[in-house]
């Protein structure tokens, strides 16, 4: 018998020769998607989706090097609720995260029961299992940004979801009440249901955080960059991913580093050029790229005012699963 | 021979036998100190206790039921700082709380390089071997409660201290460097140089959240409780005990319980009495009692306005060692 | 514009509408492999593939409802090493173990310097990034199970592995070493340089608790099983997979249960059925199955004497990330 | 007024100024106790002191440097048991450990349920409030050395003692239960009723060690040392305090170092002397001596045989409470 015949004979078994070398995953490429394209596709969708047509009215991001998806773990997209509409309750294992493009007054997210206002540059998390849906009560459309670990908890097997019973969850906490359970001194006898609580971060106050820190080095490979924290534990986001903000200094330009995760850009202010394994990247406002694991990477602000990226990372996976290396490049 | 004779035998060779009991440890009993003595005893070391015959100008509380101290692990005294005064720089293995009963404009704490201002109500910690000085730039006295940890730290054999090689530490970092960093969203390139970096706990941001829950159910034994979580991990104030704050609504009375944790008290708003083990220790502003190890005890607030107390427990101490318990009482 | 033109706008754009349903990831299938299969190929592959064409002489399982590989997760092979032969020295991110089917008294692995001993039902760990290499210094043939979570590393971008500068790295420690250092009174001044070091669980301890065990009430879902446990922290055996073995008693019939974790079996020792989802998989001794995510299964041994079966589990995985769910099912 | 005026005000109400220092804690100096007295003492006491005349026929060492006990923390005796005689069973808050001097073949600790042989040189745990008692079979009398963390419970305020409502508990585990399932494959049915289950660490498995590694470096402080790792968590003993064995070869001798813990040692086998900041204690078989918190110390074995010390170390407390400290010093 020859390698060849060995090699029929155990396929025919589904078995394989390790000489025989099986095709990978397929590898997640950096992309990058324009505003101006999912803005129009949205603002289309406004007007030829109806809701009863779609669970949320969402355009995602797909990326060619995939048969499927933006990447192997993130998933994302942007979401519109015109006036008047509702965005049905649901939840899902998988844990999710909004990021506010254009907010309104009246537009809220609820979460288990609790209302978030939705305001420009706002994060709001629905962290896994939590019921959540959307309303827009104002007279004007809102749009969002919306990231989740489906791919990842799918891969797991992990992924359940239901509807609520009704299409709107009641409201059965005053206005603020995550904050003020989560603040510096905190009640004792309240106690999250879900480890991780819903929350929201107001976008005056990352800003602030932003601004406060603007005179001080930053760090090397992506300047002035705050991670999101859940409030219970000074952790992760959320136990598969963290949210990011990162501010980058008028013609500021990072060193360049790779790392065992990946990070989902949108730029939310400015405009800048990210090259990855030498290849550049330039966004401007509410453009959306990826920077697939182990890619050298850096950014550059080429104006003369601030560019602000919002980004999702799933180094806390990595790291909980004792996988995480990260690395400066000389370039 | 006899068990008597055994018994002398033994005591020259610095034996014993179980069947010949030991003293034990002194025991911690309630005591309440009034405030118009502590006050008094204050005004009083103003004048004639100059700061160069005093490391710090504090009145400590000494509780009859031991040889020295207050209690067990907790020590607590009230400092005076009079305008122009620096209480000079050191640091010791001790971590240490300053609660502000009276501030003023231009009096600060200094820890770590960093100036952090005292307004009544606002709670600051200068944790396990952290550099700290106050100094009173204003034309009034200010005046704090100091909590430490102290006897604890003695009597594991763990408390080093030592002088700053000048009176007062140079400021290193802008004001409000602490709550920048340890904010919602944070710069992951500074780490704090102390598992526990100092902090202050603003009264408005505090007093803001007890407004808040006033309408909540509360604690049954503690009205509207919160305790001070450490901003890094959200855990107790500092590892070895956890400050508290709880406001008790007009006529509250809550229900009995114990634990075999140290509690001590400062009445910061109001009036009120604690029972403790059947007997009535009745509090006004500025009053400082102790409930020791599991005795039972309750709060009542006597009055038509809020009464809010301000309090200390080596808790946190207690559960890292696996010797946590509480129960309610009933009566 | 209709619906459809936008589908299409979108697609030439790389975007997606949510309600254009994108294809989800392949599910994992059950499926079972017959060890007369595997052990003809593989002894096939000893006469027709030299060692020089191949880095390792194994047979992979293929599971025909993927593209590649055998689960999402876990990759399992068989290995065979022929007398005097050597899989040479290499290095990676993955995380491995081997469960003997066929020992021999010369034949070792060798990891991060240190030789284990490969006795028939001996676990032998090689984790995350240590060296190892094997050695079959005997004249029979030895034969063992690989178990990777290579293709969960991989999907995560982790995955790197380097080749040794020569064929075998060279013994540095004393046998036993890693026994004697992780026991039960342990030398204070050794630390691994791997959070999780390499291990040998050998087959006659686990044996031993097997056996004493076998009157006790068991696992309802699945009889006597023991998790072998990383001797350092008392978890699961590598931080992304856990092995576990477990006795059936004769005619011992478990109750249902589903999981959010793959689970791959090898019959070990005796013959039985598991039931899937209402199918059934009769296995007998080195038959190889796979349990896919919140499939419902049982056990059952339908024989006078005992069976044994050897499994690897990613529940550490789901559980490290907030993913683990279990139920029973009844059927 | 003068400042011995205020001093007497303040004093009148329970008050102290912080310039007139109060009284700390006593210090714990060094002692060593000789065996012989030890032995002395607990012969006599089998004579005269029946035991319904005490709960235990203990013989405890007295620090002359305190008001009581041995330590702060921990608290040393030495029992016996002869023959047919019962130590009755009882549960407290205080973690005790047992270290045999002499076994006997009927000789057992009980602890929830299970039987513990006592050979020499066995460690037998009985954690925080697990019911204990102890029965002697055999016609010799037994013998061990009794440690517990009854100091600091006790200073902490959460010391408990309930007698069982019988004298001796009824056996409902089979022999050896404790190491079945606490061992390298472990059931995953049976959880602990205690976070730290009772456990039995025989002489035969630490001697083997401690003679395996006889040819390693060793730990420059203490020779070849093992610490007695919780089975479930491979961390300190109890959650208090560790025990450690610690061989030192023919004429070793070690540097000395200190650290913010206090030990208590046994010499176990051999002779030899250890340095107390200069001051030489020199120690036989079955002498007993206290080390305090950071006093310079080193060893010395001065014969030609290995000597052997076992310890008790209140290390895991300071480590829990952020206080533990260690430095060479050089002498």
């Amino acid at each position: 018998m020859q390698m060849s015949d060995l090699d029929q004979w155990l396929k025919e078994r589904n078995l394989n020769g390790h000489w025989n070398r099986q095709p990978g995953l397929p590898k997640v490429e950096p992309y990058l998607w324009k505003w101006a394209d999912i803005h129009e596709g949205l603002q289309t969708a406004g007007e030829v989706v109806p809701m009863d047509k779609t669970g949320r009215r969402t355009i995602q991001m797909r990326n060619p090097s995939l048969p499927a998806g933006m990447t192997h773990t993130i998933h994302i997209s942007v979401q519109l609720v015109k006036p008047g509409e509702i965005a049905r309750a649901h939840r899902h294992v998988a844990g999710a995260i909004r990021y506010v493009i254009k907010g309104a007054p009246n537009a809220f997210t609820i979460v288990e029961g609790e209302r978030f206002a939705m305001e420009e540059g706002d994060l709001i998390t629905t962290p896994n299992w939590t019921w959540h849906d959307h309303f827009n009560g104002s007279n004007e459309p809102v749009m969002w940004l919306d990231g989740l670990d489906v791919r990842l908890v799918g891969y797991l097997g992990a992924q359940f979801q239901q509807n609520y019973v009704k299409e709107q969850q009641p409201i059965e906490k005053p206005d603020g009440y995550s904050t003020k359970i989560h603040g510096r001194a905190r009640p004792n006898w309240i106690k999250s249901t879900h480890a991780t609580p819903p929350f929201r971060y107001q976008w005056k106050e990352t800003y602030a955080t932003l601004s406060a820190l603007k005179e001080s080095d930053g760090n090397p490979y992506d300047g002035i960059l705050l991670e999101y924290v859940n409030p219970f534990t000074g952790g992760s986001t959320l136990p598969t991913y963290s949210c990011e903000i990162q501010l980058l200094r008028p013609t500021e330009k990072t060193r360049a580093h790779r790392h065992t995760s990946t990070v989902v850009y949108q730029a939310f202010r400015g405009e800048g050029v990210t090259v990855i394994e030498g290849q550049r990247y330039e966004w401007g406002q509410g453009d959306i790229f990826v920077v697939p694991p182990w890619r050298s990477h850096s950014h550059e602000n080429r104006t003369s005012a601030d560019a602000i990226l919002f980004s999702i990372t799933d180094r806390p996976s990595a790291a909980a699963l004792g996988l995480y290396r990260e690395e400066a490049v000389e370039v």
